[in-house]
C-alpha cells in the first residue's frame, strides 16, 4: 500500500492510498492508522477484491454472521471511519461489492484481499473520536460526546 | 443522537454523529440541520436499521414508489446532502442496505429506524445551496447556480 | 450541468454540481475537471439515470465486461476520484444503481445518462495524484508515491 498527503492544514490532513494485489485491507488500514495517529478519520473508496469476508450483525447472537465472497469483485463502495477503541485506532468499514453480472453483495468488512487495486481517500480530522463497548450488543459503538 | 465537532475552520465544520436505537433518521437529521444552520452540507455514513422505507421515483406518477424493508439490515452506505428548500434545511439521502445473506436493497431514503447505531460524518460548507421545485417532475432539485 | 463553489481555502476547493436530464456523466466530469484543473479530487454523489453502461474488469481479458442498464434507476452511490493520466484529468468512478423494486446493480462507470438529476460534491485537494499504466493489467492505476 502506498499513500500520499494531498492536503494538510491546521490538523486536517487528507491522504490518498493505493493498495496493491495481495494487501489485506483491515490489516493495512489499521497499520496505517497507527502510524499516522488517526483517531477521527473518514474513509471512502473503490477498487477490486480477489475475495472477502463480509459480516451481518446478528443481534441475538451478538456476533457477525459471515458472508463469504469467493470471487473477483469490484469494490463499488468502501465507506467508514477510524476512531479510537481501548487506546488503539479501530477502523469500521462497510462494503458494497459487484460481481461479473452486476449483482451486488454487501456487509460489514471482516476481511478483504485487494486485486489489483483499492483507492481510498482518508480524511483525518484534528478532533478525537472514541468507541466504547456497548453493554447491550457487545459492539464497540461510537461515543461522540465522550 | 449524539454529535461532536471534529474539525472547524473558517466556516467549514465537520461533525461526527452517532444515532441510537429508535432514532428516525430523517427527523433527526432535519432537526440537527436546523439547529446547526446547515444549508450546504455533505452526508456520508454507515450503521444498521431495524426497518426502513425506501423510494424509487416514478417519473410518470411524479411520486416515489415505496420499497418497504421490514427486517434488520446493515446500512452499507447512506450518502447525500443537505440544502435549503423554502427557507428550511432539506436532507436528500440515498441508502444501500444489506440483508443477512448479503443481498442488497436500495433507494431514496423516505424513513428509517436505527438499531443499534448509525454513524454519520456531516461536513458543513460555508457556501449556500438551494433547492427549487422543478416544474417537470415536481421534485425539489438542487440549483447550484441560483 | 451547473456547479457552484461552496468552500475554498488555501487550494482546497469544494464544488456542488447538479447535472441535468440528458447529461452524460463521464463527459461532463471530464470537461469540468479540465476546466477547473482537477488532478487530485474526490467525488461523491447521488441522483438518477435513464440508462447506463457499467463494467466488470476481467483480469484475463484485461478489459471491462459490459453490464448494460437499460431502465430508469436511482443512483444510490457514485463514488470515486479524479487523478492525472498522461497529462489529462481522468475520472475513476463506481456506481451502485437501484431499480424500481429496490434491487441493485453496480460496477465501474463506463457511461451514464442523467434523468432528472445527479448531485455531486467534488473536493479538489491542492496536492497532485497521477495514474500510470500498470503492465500486468493494462489499467491506469493510481501511483500516490509517484
Amino acid at each position: 500500500m502506498k499513500s500520499r498527503v494531498i492536503h494538510e492544514q491546521n490538523g486536517l490532513r487528507t491522504f490518498a492510498l493505493a493498495f496493491e494485489t495481495g494487501d489485506e485491507v483491515l490489516q493495512e488500514i489499521t497499520r496505517f492508522a497507527a502510524a499516522e495517529g488517526l483517531d477521527a478519520a473518514e474513509v471512502t473508496g473503490l477498487g477490486a477484491f480477489s475475495s472477502a469476508t463480509l459480516g451481518y450483525f446478528d443481534l441475538e447472537k451478538k456476533d457477525y454472521e459471515e458472508i463469504p465472497v469467493g470471487e473477483q469483485v469490484e469494490v463499488l463502495t468502501l465507506v467508514g471511519n477510524v476512531a479510537s477503541f481501548r487506546g488503539e485506532p479501530r477502523p469500521h468499514l462497510h462494503a458494497v461489492l459487484g460481481r461479473r453480472d452486476g449483482t451486488t453483495v454487501g456487509g460489514h468488512l471482516l476481511e478483504a484481499w485487494v486485486r489489483p487495486v483499492l483507492e481510498l481517500v482518508i480524511t483525518k480530522s484534528p478532533g478525537h473520536l472514541r468507541r466504547e463497548t456497548d453493554e447491550e450488543t457487545g459492539l464497540p459503538l461510537l461515543t461522540p460526546s465522550g
